[in-house]
């Protein structure tokens, strides 16, 4: 391997035995020489790379903001519909977090209380939830009752809340309870599904 | 002040003054010394009350605890609508957690990694929300064909993700996000709102 593929990857493995550290531990009380041992290399080499874990910090969450970027940016020649473009990318999105300890530790820094340096994460995450649902709106996806504002702020809180109780509870699916949000509110903000589907061929009352 | 009231108090201040340290800096790096001081008493005080940082740390998380059921606890004599009663008790605990340091270190103690030692709160919440939808569902109350686990799953959620947001963002007002998550979920989720209020009256397409 040549020496600076060498580098790169040792770079790598450092950004990901940090976002371990930070994923089961916190900013506050991650070791630079724990973060070494992770990544399997001295701390002389750590210091090479990243001279501080302000910096360790950094570079995990703009590894996380990349790899969300991946997964929100439009696959070549697709114009998927919005909602479930909107559906499937946050399916993705709980998925990818369950898997991915660097994604995750992105999120996690963010509600950091000893590092929230940046909420960059949750800027890219809130501002796309914002543009995939102004384009629902301008399609005619949305049901025209529903304002525009409140699904945006419900879907960006969802998501967080999903993730936010997968911290505090083995118990919780962050998967399974991002499926159980939209089988609840894509018949509420669909301008196609809701008469269709429900209110005017069912009861109202049990 | 008798002795015994002024201990009283000592501690009260000394549990305030920790929950300042825990919801600005995280558990991990508050110190004893910053609390006393906040407290206005001696680390021997502090010491007396308090013998580890946590020891201060679970009697915040116990006053929290006892502050959340008092928000939930039915007045005597008051047999609310149970959804009425959780849209008006969500509100309540979002204000409450705007205002109330003490209620809101022991949500954020729930979530920091680097206590974590405790996720009553959170348990308190969920049996709540479980129980009151469960009456909810026992009196007709929910629409038929909205999955029980599914409203719990949502509101649970919902209201994890308006805190956590609260924290990251401080454009993000938990209370108005509570207020547009139920003009989007009431709708959905009531036997009574959804086919007179809407979709049978509404055209399905702008």
């Amino acid at each position: 391997m040549a020496k600076q593929d060498r580098a790169v990857r040792t770079r790598q493995q450092l950004i990901r035995s940090a976002a371990e550290a930070f994923d089961q531990g916190g900013f506050a009380l991650s070791s630079l020489t724990g973060i070494a041992r992770g990544a399997g290399v001295s701390s002389g080499a750590l210091h090479f790379h990243f001279r501080s874990k302000q910096a360790l910090g950094a570079a995990v969450e703009t590894a996380a903001v990349g790899l969300l970027q991946d997964i929100l940016a439009p696959r070549p020649g697709d114009r998927p519909a919005p909602l479930g473009n909107l559906v499937d990318t946050s399916h993705v999105l709980a998925r990818r977090l369950t898997e991915d300890v660097v994604l995750r530790a992105g999120f996690g820094l963010a509600a950091d209380v000893t590092w929230r340096q940046d909420v960059a994460l949750w800027q890219v995450w809130g501002g796309w939830v914002r543009s995939t649902l102004t384009q629902a709106r301008s399609e005619g996806a949305l049901a025209p009752d529903v304002p525009l504002e409140d699904v945006i702020s419900t879907v960006t809180a969802a998501v967080a809340g999903t993730q936010a109780l997968a911290r505090l509870d083995v118990e919780w699916s962050p998967r399974y309870a991002v499926a159980q949000f939209w089988n609840l509110m894509l018949p509420r903000i669909s301008a196609a599904m809701v008469p269709l589907d429900r209110a005017c061929q069912t009861a109202p009352h049990e």
